[in-house]
Parts: C-alpha cells; sequence; structure tokens
C-alpha cells in the first residue's frame, strides 16, 4: 500500500490547515468572473470594492476595531513586518534615537527576525525571558520597559507548545505606564494567528494595540492576513505604492482572499467554544495514553494556561525527526514544532531551549488537533506513537 | 435593464485580467485537498515543497534565469518594493553613505514610492524624464549615473500610454559602466508587468538584472508575482521571518498561487505573437476611426514602439471623468490610467504631465484590449466613445 493510499492521520494543524468548502465557495465569485480592480471607477469595480469594506466591516466587528483598523496584508509573516517595522519606521524622524523594542523568548520567527532588523536599522532590542511552562512574568517585563520603548511584541499563544500569554495584563501594564509617562508608547502587538478557533480576538478584551491574524491557520486559504490596530495606532508602511488600505500597504486589494478571510475567522468564533472542549479532550486522553505508557515523557508548555489543540511530548533520549519519519511511514502526521525554520546551524527547537530543556530539544515533537480529527485518529495516533518509542500500548 | 444584464465592453485589461479556466484548475488541486506547508518533513508536505520547486523551474526557464532566482511575492507591487529597498539595504553596512536611484518619470506607483522610501531612508534619487512619445534618453540616463548609484528602475512598457522603453540599449549601457568602472553596481531593474502577453521576458535578450512580473495582469490570480534576479545579484528581504525563497521572502510559500502563476507566464508568452496582431489590428481599427471621426483628438505614447492592446487618447476640453462614466452607462468599460492612484492631491494623470501634456492630463482616457476583446466589441465601444464626445462616427 503505498502512502497516498494508506490511511493519514493529519496531526500538524498548527502549520497548515485545509479550506473549508464554505469558506472556498465565497471565494469563487471572485477570479473568473469578478476579477475587476476595486479602484476603477466602473460599476463592477465600485462593486468589488464595495464588497471589500462589507468583508473589512465584518473582520472589523470580529475583532472590535474601527473599520479603518483593519489592513488587509499578504499573511501573518507580512502582519508581524508591519506590526514591528511599521510601529518602528514611523519614530525615524523623532527625538527616539535608539527606539526599543521587546520580545519574548519564545516568539514566532517572523517576529523575532523583523525585530533583528529593527536593530539592524539602529532600534535595540530586549528579550522577556519565559519560565519553563513558557510563560512570561509581568515583573520582569515592568523592568525591561524604558522610556525608549516603542513596541512589546509576545504571541497571544504559541505554535509549538501551546502555551497562553496573558496579553491582557500586559496590556494593562502598557496602559498604566503610558498614563504615568504621558506616553503614546510603548503599544502592545500580539501575534494571535494560533488562537482564532479557541479564544476571543476582541483587541479591546485583550487590551492591545495591535494584533496578528492568518487566514491559512484558521481554515482559510494561503496568502492572507491581517494587522489591526487600535483607533490612534500610527505606522508606517513596509509595501510602498499606491494608497490602498488606508495608505498602510500598497497593492492590488485582493477580494477572493479577502472573501475567504473573513468567513474563516467568522466560523472560528462562532464554533471556538464546541470546538475548544471538544479538541480538549482529545489532549487531555492523548496526554494521559503517553503517561500511563511511558513514564519518562516529559509534556512541554503551561498546565492552567494553554491551547486545547498542541501536544508537546518530550522523551529523553529520542531524536524527534527520526520518529516523524516513522510516525510519517506509518501514517502519522506531525512535526517538530515550527515549520517556519530560522536558524539552520542550531538543531532543535528554540523553544525547548528557551523553557530551560536544552538537552530535550532535540527531542521533542508537536501533535496538534483540528476540525477533521475524530476520537479514532486519536486512538490510533498515540497508541502508533507509543510503540514507536519501544512500548506497547496495553 | 440594470449593468449587470446588459452586455458589457471590456476595455480595461491594463488594470486587471479574469483568471483563466485552465490557470484556475490548475489551483484547484491545492486548497482545500492538498493544504500542506511545504517546510513539513512528512511526505505530504515534501510532495507540496516539491511541485513549488517544479514551477519555479518552470518559471526560470520562461526568463532564462537560474531557479535560485526567482523570488515568489505577493504581486507585482511588493516586488518593485524588494527591487529597491532590498537592494538599497544590502548597501547599510557599506561604503556607499548616500546611495542613488535613477527612476523615470512614467514609473508605476510602487516604483516612484519605493524610490522616495529610499530618499526618506538616506538615499538619493534622480528622475529621469522622458520624450513627448514617453521614451527615456540613453543619453541623458548616461549622464544621471553616478560612482554612487546602485539602480536604475525604468519600466519595460508603461501601464497607462503603452510605451516600450528600450531596455536592452539601457542594460548594454550599464554593463559598459559596470565594466569601464570595475563596479558590480548600478544593477537595471525593470517592471515588465504589462508585457509578457505581448513580449519575450528573457532576462538575457533584456539585458536587465532584477524583473518584476505579476500574474494579475495576465490571466493569473490574485496576490502572486515574480522578482527574478539575474545570477550575483543580492538583496536583502523586505519581508523577514523564515527562511523561504532563498532567504530572500519569508512566509509560507502559497503553492496555488504559485502553480496559478507559472502556467499564466507560460501561456502568455506561447500566445504573445498571435496575441499581439490580433490586438494590434484592434488598436489601429480604434486609433484610425477616432481620427478620422475627431480630428482634435491626441493619441499619447510612442508611434514606433508601444504595446499592442493600449489606446491612450486625449481629447482637448473633455474632462475624462465625466466620459468614462457616461461610457459606464453605455456598456464600456475604461479608464484613466493607472488604478494605483499615488497622488491624491494632484487631479489627472501624471504620466501625460511627465510627457509635457499637462494641459490634457484631466482629458485623457486609456483603452485596453485583452484575451476576451473581439472585433466587435471594439466596433460598438470606438462607436459609443465617439458619439458621446459629440460626434456621429457615419
Amino acid at each position: 500500500m503505498s502512502w497516498f493510499e494508506q490511511k493519514r492521520i493529519f496531526l500538524d494543524y498548527a502549520s497548515a490547515t485545509p479550506v473549508l468548502p464554505e469558506v472556498k465557495q465565497v471565494m469563487e465569485k471572485y477570479g473568473s468572473k469578478v476579477f475587476y480592480n476595486p479602484s476603477a471607477i466602473y460599476k463592477e469595480g465600485l462593486f468589488v470594492k464595495k464588497d471589500i469594506e462589507q468583508y473589512r466591516t465584518r473582520v472589523a466587528r470580529a475583532l472590535g476595531v474601527a473599520q479603518q483598523g483593519i489592513v488587509f496584508t499578504s499573511g501573518g509573516t507580512e502582519s508581524d513586518n508591519l506590526a514591528i517595522l511599521g510601529t518602528f519606521e514611523t519614530l525615524r524622524e523623532s527625538q527616539n534615537k535608539k527606539p526599543h523594542i521587546i520580545i519574548s523568548s519564545i516568539e514566532h520567527p517572523s517576529v523575532i527576525a523583523s525585530a533583528k532588523e529593527v536593530v539592524r536599522r539602529g532600534g535595540e532590542m530586549s528579550v522577556l525571558k519565559v519560565n519553563e511552562e513558557g510563560i512570561v512574568s509581568i515583573e520582569a517585563l515592568s523592568k525591561l520597559i524604558k522610556r525608549n520603548t516603542f513596541l512589546i511584541s509576545i504571541g497571544l499563544a504559541n505554535n509549538e507548545i501551546g502555551t497562553i500569554q496573558p496579553i491582557p495584563k500586559i496590556g494593562r501594564l502598557v496602559r498604566e505606564y503610558r498614563k504615568t509617562h504621558k506616553s503614546i508608547y510603548p503599544y502592545l502587538h500580539t501575534d494571535a494567528s494560533q488562537t482564532p478557533s479557541f479564544l476571543s480576538t476582541n483587541l479591546e478584551s485583550l487590551q492591545t494595540d495591535l494584533m496578528t491574524l492568518d487566514a491559512s491557520k484558521i481554515y482559510g486559504p494561503k496568502g492572507v492576513g491581517v494587522l489591526a490596530l487600535r483607533a490612534g495606532v500610527k505606522i508606517h508602511p513596509t509595501i510602498f505604492g499606491g494608497d490602498q488600505e488606508g495608505g498602510r500597504r500598497a497593492g492590488t486589494p485582493n477580494s477572493a482572499l479577502i472573501a475567504g478571510f473573513t468567513l474563516a475567522l467568522e466560523l472560528a468564533q462562532k464554533n471556538k467554544e464546541k470546538e475548544s472542549s471538544r479538541l480538549e479532550s482529545f489532549r487531555k486522553y492523548f496526554i494521559e495514553t503517553i503517561k500511563k505508557n511511558v513514564p519518562k515523557a516529559i509534556f512541554n508548555g503551561s498546565i492552567s494556561s494553554h491551547l486545547p489543540n498542541i501536544v508537546s511530548v518530550s522523551v529523553p533520549g529520542i531524536m524527534s525527526e527520526f520518529v516523524l519519519l516513522k510516525l510519517d511511514r506509518e501514517g502519522v502526521l506531525a512535526s517538530v514544532g515550527s515549520a517556519c525554520s530560522f536558524d539552520g546551524k542550531i538543531s532543535g527547537s528554540s523553544v525547548i531551549r528557551a523553557l530551560g530543556k536544552t538537552e530535550l530539544s532535540e527531542s521533542t515533537l508537536r501533535f496538534s488537533f483540528g476540525r477533521f480529527t475524530n476520537e479514532n485518529d486519536v486512538r490510533q495516533a498515540v497508541k502508533i506513537f507509543c510503540r514507536l518509542i519501544g512500548v506497547v500500548v496495553k
């Protein structure tokens, strides 16, 4: 039996999700039939423009910001870049000669690389450590904030270990700081790409100023994301040209992808309670089964504050890539962590190292569940995993 | 009869093109079924990765560059940004303290805005004038090149007036300069977004170092473009994160859009001779009919060196936006020029002003033909146009 005939169990939803049929359907209209440029002044152009503005209103409503607070981008990576370099570049002519950014030690490669680019362009960066559960300390953060801090960028939930950060608490600290120091800075940015299927994406309840989202993690199309901005937040573009997206992102707006993003986001938010409890039960079963059969297994992330769909498990002594290949051969699709590898020189997971578990960084696997995962998949997959690392599940 | 029941004549192919059915078909496979992240190490991920590399090879072949010379982006605007800011940023730590860019006076807004950003970041810019046909002077260009010139960016064909620039001649001048001065700079970049349906896109025969392409102008999907690089050309990214696209453009590669781009480009190149002569005959008829009936009409662009699908016509005394609205009501879809408006403060076309025809900048319309334009459309449209400006076609 070759691999494409074999029943495959996809447990890598944190890296990619299939496009839902209903999302595909709203995108169909555009492309071959309604392909017009929304800047054109004939009726068909105005029609596309109106469509896009209606989608923008719906996204704004889902995030609790004004319509002008939505910037459509080509994806989460571009949104992170726009949040970080877009706020940094507004300061080029300011008094602040060395703008300072704070990121956590377990950020996505797009946040880390953008912050490094801030440094290359003359700014400075501080890295906020996390505890062994992957949670940042509010107290440590408050000590890092300086008068020249323009941005704090901390992901809402980590894509490798699923830990959820106390973003509303951080937001309150940041607002307090701004009030006390009569400053509009620092802004708080959070990459929430992993969360809309499980958590609220309301900027106000998250007390955040900028938020990154990506359609391809929530059963929407690849190639579209959003940077959401609280009213009053100023950014410089990172892509220059026409005055689309309120002058903050040039390029013809992509009606098909915007339509797909909008519906995917609404569906994710609508189903989040039901989907969370369904996947949390899988997660619990998966972890319990491994614990029972592989006593030396170590689970990464927070016990109290985590996404319901991610299991990060380390088994001392195993080589994760080797186990993954064996899983693949047996029909289970899992991952070592972020698919967006960043530092090719050091092997193993930088997130696991940041938890203080350097010795486990090459012995860790991520299983992530999603919409089409069922009980049988989970049962099968955990059995295969245990067998592959030399334990027969009773 | 409402507008969407009326037979509509679309003559705005330079602003947007519908996706061809065969292009749509190659994209179908991805999204719902083959949605995997190409960075994943299980078979499905490797399968997507292999697909993308095969598409890259095909695009490279169509452009006459090495496979590593192809960077997939989110569109022509991003490609222009990457060409200009990507080469500029490689010079940040160099001896060249004030890198100098040359653009022509009729560039696309994405080129103009990127060059202005170079200036904002500490570089300097020269604007090369064009003659009344819209053609740059090689002699004038040679006088503008300085020791600190890092890039010359001149579009292969203008999207408003259709003028084709002597890019191979410019390329030879640039190569000669580099040889004489023993320098790797300046590079030559050309935005060729408007041309693959009509002209060769081979970088070597165009003697160019960097080239921008966009799928949405060649019957491919919106949201994908290419920056093609001659071997040895170094660029810094403009979007930072994972090491995708050889570390030059972060973000999950978009298999569906890349597949669509590839086929659209191949089809454009395959049909270019046939399509050119078909549309050139329409253009000729369109122009002749106006000339015969509206003696005061003025045609913009080059007589000897132009795209076969663009007619730019000025009629002294008319208000182009007003005529466009009337055309729309009668079922003809045309445009004032670039849909990517740039300078909202000055009305009228900046391209027409650059030709030395300031008085006509608000009295100019662009008609652009394409794949689904037929003889009857052209006959009808020109009749309606003449009638609307007060002339009955005999």
